[in-house]
């Protein structure tokens, strides 16, 4: 069972959470000074438009009509019911889960990716440089680039770069150009934080780029919000009142913090993050200032982290390998408004299988995650006896991953 | 702009095209009488009931709610009006295509897998075999006898099963059972008519088992008809009277059947079919009875062909590469009902990277063809300066053939 949205019900605004936070977020510190920083510090990397959402304590920020049109390629995103899978559990629960993997990059990512090139081009700038994984958020850019005529840079972990050559030629089909990293070392492998700071370092060397970014700040988890919005809607028009608990899984945070932002009001919806036992941010790291990047070039945000030369292991789900958090993801756990669970890839893969022999797609490792809590607490639900309304985040398709899975199926998956 | 159907709106019956045919499809013939072949001929192979719908003349078949109730999954599927493409264009037409991609398996193929599985269940079958070429077959049949519980087993032509491993880990991450063949001769690249073969003799030599086809046949065709019914619907939604012409790629025909099955009786409605130069049956093939297999062990169909010894080129777009087509389909070309183009594959990939660049999503080289075939009737229009109505199939997406991409964009592509 599907409930669709026609194109005129997209939303017309983005639902800030900011405002809605009991303690306020804490400002960004500047790398050098430890002093809060301004949004002059921020302007050689990003249009004053997003600087602006960034810090903003409006309640609702309106889409821009361009950023509409584009959004409605593939949004409204369907919800789905998923009665196979329930059927399978045995459960008195009711799942539902909002399919982002509909995009044309295949995840949430290019919520994000088409307003920040569209405030880009509008402030005039013509090129825009960013890092990738395991490579959603350069696919996403690559395709929100190419829409609004940008040219793209993309530095790839270069790893990631010679092992998934599938998400290179993605974001080549779009026009963007794709780079291993770290760019003055080929022998070395590369990571996140490597990446990061060689387009840190392409933009600040360059003045006619800026940087983007496809997780963990407040703008980007503002243009999420659409996901949770819609969904909302959609429920209603399923029937429901409103869900129990709203589920996504976690790395940096922008398809949580998108599914779940507009409910953080709704104080009788428990809001849950699932994240891999590897890189046990929430789960088991600590609540500080610390750098996004491992050079130590960005600024301090306030946040869970493992600290940011920490190491995960190299499980399937990239996206979520990330040392620390969104700064609002962090203060909704810390406020105790959200629950963090973490599991280990292994029982994620089972999920997953499970949910492909049930409801017929075949997800993302990262999106496991959401699916193995979501099935944990629909049997929790089947134990107890009760109804519960269980909404999660479908944030991505696996169809570029399906190495991960042939390790699964074959036993060679390393927990 | 998207076009959506709700559930409740899916059709409730299959579109016959035999009764509309200005001249009647003349019977298979058996392989070694040359006989016309009755249903007890075909009764080993395939359950009853389709058989039944075969050999059928009526109008309308119902679909089986069991059936609905799965196609539901992902259907009724979006019809795009594609304006970004028209924008890059410059073009007066309006060019919409049904977006078949949105499937679990990515493709139009489950619209039969999904009936097939179901009635030989219905009859008792708990097992059924089939070949597959580039994979999106045996996929749509993995995914779907996943849902009902039989089990599936594939034979995959060996050089697509070593150089496409990601599609046979799609397989069995449904379940399914993926072998190489041909299975006696480990050295052999294999080709569809030898996995065709192997997979008959595993039913033959079995006796638990039924075979199934993916395309060619006319209960195939059938099955896919709901492609043209929901697109009829929503063309209406969108204002529009009716298309000036359907435009679908040929293989066997069975994507190209579902979307021009129901406009067939439209006379003011052009039907256009698409193959790859490299493969010309429509275009260049002789229309004579002739066997669906390479070994002769299939039936004799009337049809377009080149001959079943012909070995086509190894171009990208593997579900293209058959040396026959559909009776109905070549009846429709045989009559004038429609016509046929073909392409090389550059002109092809210079038209899924337009898409792509333009419409966001990246088409599998298979839809490439009837791509490249839009934009030429739309460049037609603008040329003659006319409005004109154009439909086209998108019958799948390329996520798993980036590596032609990656031959397209770095000049590795052989014509």
């Amino acid at each position: 069972m599907k409930w669709n949205l026609s194109s005129e019900q997209m939303p017309q605004a983005w639902f800030n959470v900011a405002p809605h936070l009991t303690e306020p977020l804490q400002p960004p510190l500047h790398p050098a000074t430890r002093e809060p920083v301004g949004p002059d510090d921020l302007a050689p990397l990003f249009p004053m438009a997003l600087i602006g959402q960034e810090m903003s304590a409006e309640p609702w920020i309106d889409i821009p009509g361009e950023v509409i049109d584009v959004l409605r390629l593939w949004r409204p995103t369907p919800l789905v019911r998923a009665r196979r899978l329930e059927q399978a559990l045995d459960t008195p629960a009711r799942i539902y889960y909002k399919d982002e993997s509909v995009s044309p990059a295949g995840s949430h990512k290019p919520n994000t990716a088409v307003p920040q090139a569209y405030y880009n081009k509008a402030e005039g700038i013509r090129r825009l440089a960013t890092e990738t994984g395991a490579g959603q958020w350069g696919s996403a850019l690559s395709f929100a680039t190419a829409l609004f005529g940008l040219e793209c840079m993309v530095y790839m972990v270069r790893i990631s770069y010679e092992q998934k050559p599938y998400r290179r030629v993605m974001m080549e089909t779009w026009g963007g150009n794709v780079v291993p990293s770290p760019i003055d070392d080929p022998d070395h492998p590369g990571s996140l934080g490597s990446a990061i700071s060689d387009a840190v370092r392409d933009v600040v060397a360059r003045g006619d780029s800026h940087y983007s970014l496809g997780s963990v700040l407040n703008h980007v988890l503002l243009h999420q919000t659409v996901i949770g919005l819609e969904a909302k809607e959609q429920l209603a028009l399923a029937g429901e009142e409103r869900p129990d608990i709203v589920i996504g899984s976690c790395g940096g945070g922008s398809n949580l913090g998108g599914i779940t932002g507009p409910f953080v009001p709704d104080a009788d919806v428990e809001l849950v993050a699932v994240e891999p036992s590897s890189c046990p941010t929430l789960t088991a790291g600590r609540f500080d200032y610390d750098f996004g990047d491992t050079a130590g070039l960005t600024p301090l945000l306030q946040m869970y982290t493992l600290g940011h030369d920490f190491v995960p292991s190299s499980i399937h789900a990239g996206g979520l390998r990330y040392h620390g958090d969104s700064p609002i993801i962090s203060n909704l756990v810390k406020t105790g408004r959200m629950r963090a669970v973490a599991y280990p890839q292994g029982k994620v893969f089972e999920a997953a299988v499970q949910f492909a022999r049930t409801q017929g797609t075949i997800p993302a490792p990262e999106t496991s995650h959401a699916i193995r809590a979501a099935i944990d607490e629909a049997l929790r639900a089947k134990e107890e006896g009760v109804e519960r309304v269980i909404l999660f985040n479908y944030s991505g398709h696996g169809l570029l991953d399906l190495g991960a899975y042939d390790n699964y199926l074959h036993g060679k998956l390393v927990e």
